[in-house]
């Protein structure tokens, strides 16, 4: 018997987006106005997601979510080793050197035990199923588990682990495929929640494309519980997003999906990186990420948006540079009015 | 001042589909259960399209749309001859020999003429913007334009030229990407509309992804006026399938987009023709259309589906085998269902 969702009254979910943009006060700023705020423990140490959960509770009593990456298998070296040095050049043109290739599984098992003993509403994985341990750790707890799917496959498959509701993600999202297959399923958000909506009852939290409160409205109305958006929020006051990345999402710059910047399928702005990169850049998740890791951070420094990973989702020009909790407010009133309006 | 659209009680479109699927039959179980049915008078001869509507409007009183496509520009004809060489012993192999790759503008202007005489409920064009003589011609007749767009550029571009609604095709949709550009945006049906909605407050005709009533209940939630199903129909008794066809949409075969059978970028299941020709086709239509006609006849009639044009939305194994009519008036049940259900 699955556990229950949250009440999330305004129905709107910020996506979990790690490497800087999820922050403490993107989360409070959702949760207090009835959205549900996530925290993202990717690229985290278990210390500093125990400190932003303590942070997070000592300004807002709203629910929230956190957000682990379940473990992958690596990569195969001499392509990762290809890779970068195909990127020392880049590196050396931003003063800088590429990081440790190395392997990790993201401090996954310390950081579901963690949360087994912190006990957010939800905890949610990308990157496919977690080991059984991690989804038995957690409803020994009784904290719901959240499994995100990017194809009918994979619903059942995260059905039949044990998730609590599923997170499906349609093609139009921004940043990583959060599946467990990196050669993913290219399902729209509406096909998607139709074809999982006939393997399983549990509830879905469907994300991708999702950009104003008719796109809330249209996810309800297709079978969801509840809507996820992130590209959305980057634009938002409390979210962390660098100020290259904020005002390259404001351009009609068209979006691709690419593993150049941490070997992982994700969606992003076009960039020189992405054209230059993508076509070389192996599946070898964090290895590719750790190696990319110090040159993106130049970029960022330098405030030069063609070397960085521009997550984005496919309707990205609407994000709008508005306080987080009155985009909540205002998602949740549009989609009560989009649902009034289309009655027929 | 756009011209009103066709009153469809259902909200539910069937998508004209050339080469078969659209029928007479399906049309007029379409309208008759209240929703919009479709003529699709690409490939055929303006007499044959003639003919059509006149059996139509023998059998059933209700409103219809005919599609016409829009004249686009020659390809290169060196390389619709290196495609020919390598289809060549594709033809052999069945028995038949390639067609002619002439450019043609499909009788666009004929064709044009005819239905502002016959006057249907609405002309569509596919391919882009039509030439301004053939909105004006229908205009003066008082047939309302509606145009096919795949982004938003291109849905200020239809506006400008004045349509009276835009069918909105995302990403998902199956068959022939219906946008003026044949290198399409890749926009996904949901972000898509919301794109849209910014640039024009004409009526818009949501495509591509919609598979039951909770999805054209998505749609209209998301601000479309109306839904357009293609491949839900296919299966229909009413529609002209083939056999081999119907047989390989009930299959979880994935999908692609393909210039291989007819040189223009449409939405098809994976088989043997995609997988080894994709690569090499040309952006020539009609030419390959023409190229390919006999080799394809000659599939079909075989029941090889591996040589044919299986046209399928990403939502194709969805699509029942149960009459038109009782599937226009179960998607709009479900849809009103699935509107009030969302409610919060």
């Amino acid at each position: 018997m699955p556990l229950d969702l949250p009440a999330v009254p305004s129905r709107v979910v910020a996506a979990p987006m790690a490497g800087g943009p999820s922050t403490v006060e993107l989360a409070a700023a959702v949760g207090d106005a009835g959205g549900l705020g996530s925290l993202a423990a990717g690229y985290r140490t278990p210390a500093a997601v125990a400190e932003e959960v303590e942070r997070l509770r000592a300004v807002s009593a709203a629910p929230f979510g956190v957000n682990v990456f379940s473990p992958v298998p690596p990569g195969d070296p001499a392509r990762v080793a290809a890779y970068a040095e195909l990127l020392a050049p880049r590196a050396a043109g931003l003063g800088t050197a590429l990081g440790e290739p190395v392997h990790t599984d993201d401090d996954h098992d310390a950081k579901v035990a963690l949360l087994a003993e912190l006990r957010p509403a939800v905890v949610s994985f990308a990157f496919g199923v977690p080991p059984a341990r991690s989804v038995e750790a957690l409803h020994a707890a009784d904290v719901p588990v959240w499994l995100t799917v990017t194809s009918p496959e994979e619903a059942a498959e995260a059905a039949a682990a044990g998730a609590d509701a599923l997170v499906v993600q349609g093609w139009e999202a921004g940043g990583h495929r959060g599946g467990s297959d990196d050669e993913p399923a290219q399902l729209g958000t509406l096909p998607l929640l139709a074809l999982v909506r006939r393997v399983t009852d549990l509830p879905l939290v469907a994300a991708g494309g999702i950009a104003d409160g008719q796109g809330v409205a249209a996810v309800l109305a297709a079978g969801a519980a509840l809507a996820q958006l992130g590209t959305a929020f980057l634009r938002t006051p409390e979210a962390g997003t660098s100020p290259a990345h904020a005002a390259a999402l404001a351009t009609d710059r068209p979006t691709t999906v690419t593993r150049a910047f941490t070997g992982r399928s994700a969606r992003a702005l076009v960039n020189r990186a992405t054209a230059e990169l993508s076509a070389a850049a192996p599946a070898a998740y964090p290895e590719v990420h750790l190696l990319t890791a110090p040159l993106r951070a130049a970029a960022r420094a330098a405030g030069d948006a063609e070397e960085m990973h521009l997550w984005a989702g496919e309707a990205h020009v609407l994000a709008e540079e508005v306080p987080a909790g009155e985009l909540v407010r205002r998602l949740a009133a549009e989609a009560r009015e989009a649902l009034a309006a289309a009655r027929f």
